[in-house]
């Protein structure tokens, strides 16, 4: 029997990913359609805690719970625990909020008690009344590591840590080789009607998904539209390092031009349509003639809801919806 | 070679162990001599996370941390966490504030990666400035837990859950038989010039320190003042349920003789002196025919930092410090 073919799904990172999550869901008329798939690269320990910065920012903001000044963290934060931390002599380079601490103490208890991370993730998503089903990319742990200056960094200490300040001139995702796709990411690809790439950072999010053994066979496999929204708006990324990664990693000026010719080459065929914000609509003909793909040109800020739902609805409808 | 024999032992529970050990840290020219070897029968996992109510209560009271209004807890609370974890369908009878979670989250972390409990309390007490020596009774899990209406409940469930309104007809230490008495607590015994038993509930504090294989055993061998404070002032527990445990576990009505009476048959000549309050002077003349031990009568009560150094002083004084 086919699959039922009626969900959409997103591959997400943090920032870009969440908000583009947050507009699928708004604009889907049952928002329990959308499976987002979530990179856990960027995962860390932390005071013996399991951290996942990028499910957590997809969790707050699809709830309601994000800091959305910030783009990251809890709104109503308090930071009494990192404060006493501090006094303790534990490391606070990665700040954790009291609300947040909540969630990575569940999520930690139930991981040492045996539940995987799928199933936490969805049970913690439910209880903040999140209809879309948020899911780890993996249940088995992957970490995104960087090389800058022949030393291989752990992704946080690259990120938060050393601010992103530092050239990267190396990408690998430790333990990805052995890590097996969440059973719920490969059958929502299998039930979807859609496969979105949220404007995510393609190296360390985008790609980190992708690098999962299984999962970009099982897109390829779906035979379904599948639309990727450039993270690269004027030569610059909405936010983080992507723009300075497209340098030192790819060897080009950040453009969306180069996300498109980075997706075509590492992952050929897989993208049949890619969306380029406006401001970047003078070189849609040039990106148009380099390949099949469909180019389509529209607004990708995602700042407030009424942005997301609308290009949430625009690449629904670029899927064949109406 | 004889151990050096500078040291002053308290055994401590919470509420009142917290107080008398304070008391007897200010009394101290050097609070660096004082150890408290404090119950570990109370401890609860929650969360996931290993909390030691009766430590952190001594930890926060000597730092100067605790919430001297409630009795427990930390000054300066916030509970976001907790409002977050209640959010998440985690169970919310216990309180934890978000300062006090920074206390169990890098214990638990430290217990985790094979650090004695020991070990990690006096870091984390170190961190937060104390001189004293906090040591648990044991680095083993011991696990207080108390029988009403036939039923066996975890302490936290009886004192905190149910409000210990409900009457208790038995008392036992799961795990007592096999724990160990931390190394710390055998050697500041050993070292010990005075050993003061904090006026905390005999059955289910000092008690339970008691019945830690070989505690008892090296008070008796240290053969120093041995010193107990009746934690029932005026026939009533000044908190808690020692006095209604007077009434279902001894049979016996609370007042000071009782405790007198219960210490001397439960553990016979291990105390050279009681201490009980000036409320309970009248009773003194009965209680000191009906045994060999010293009976001072005194102001017992440690509200503020005076009342707990003078009573600290007293008891020095009465150890043969002066």
């Amino acid at each position: 029997m086919a699959a039922d073919r009626g969900g959409v799904v997103v591959l997400a990172g943090g920032f870009g990913g969440s908000r583009m999550t947050h507009g699928l869901a708004l604009a889907l008329p049952d928002p329990g359609a959308l499976t987002a798939i979530v990179n856990t690269g960027d995962d860390l320990e932390l005071h013996g805690l399991t951290v996942c910065p990028d499910l957590d920012t997809v969790m707050y903001t699809l709830s309601g719970w994000a800091n959305e000044a910030n783009g990251w963290g809890v709104r109503e934060e308090t930071w009494s625990a990192a404060e006493m931390l501090g006094r303790y002599g534990a490391p606070t380079w990665f700040s954790l909020g009291d609300r947040d601490l909540a969630t990575h103490i569940l999520r930690t208890a139930a991981l040492r008690a045996g539940e995987r991370l799928t199933t936490v993730t969805a049970r913690l998503a439910g209880a903040l009344g999140i209809a879309a089903h948020l899911v780890p990319m993996s249940d088995d742990p992957v970490r995104t590591e960087l090389r800058t200056d022949g030393e291989w960094l752990a992704f946080q200490d690259y990120f938060v840590r050393r601010h992103h300040a530092v050239e990267v001139d190396a990408v690998r995702h430790a333990g990805v080789e052995a890590a097996r796709p969440a059973p719920e990411a490969l059958a929502a690809i299998a039930g979807a009607r859609a496969i979105v790439l949220a404007p995510s950072n393609p190296f360390v999010s985008i790609g980190t998904i992708l690098a999962v053994p299984g999962i970009a066979d099982a897109i390829r496999r779906a035979g379904v539209p599948t639309i990727a929204v450039s993270p690269i708006v004027g030569g610059a990324a909405v936010r983080g390092p992507a723009d300075r990664m497209f340098r030192s990693l790819a060897g080009s000026e950040p453009s969306a031009a180069a996300v498109v010719a980075h997706y075509r080459r590492t992952w050929p065929g897989l993208i049949g349509t890619f969306v380029i914000d406006t401001l970047d609509a003078a070189d849609a003909p040039a990106i148009a003639a380099d390949g099949p793909e469909r180019i389509v040109v529209t607004g990708t800020l995602l700042h407030g809801a009424e942005e997301r739902r609308r290009l949430g609805a625009e690449i629904l409808a670029l899927a064949g919806d109406a």
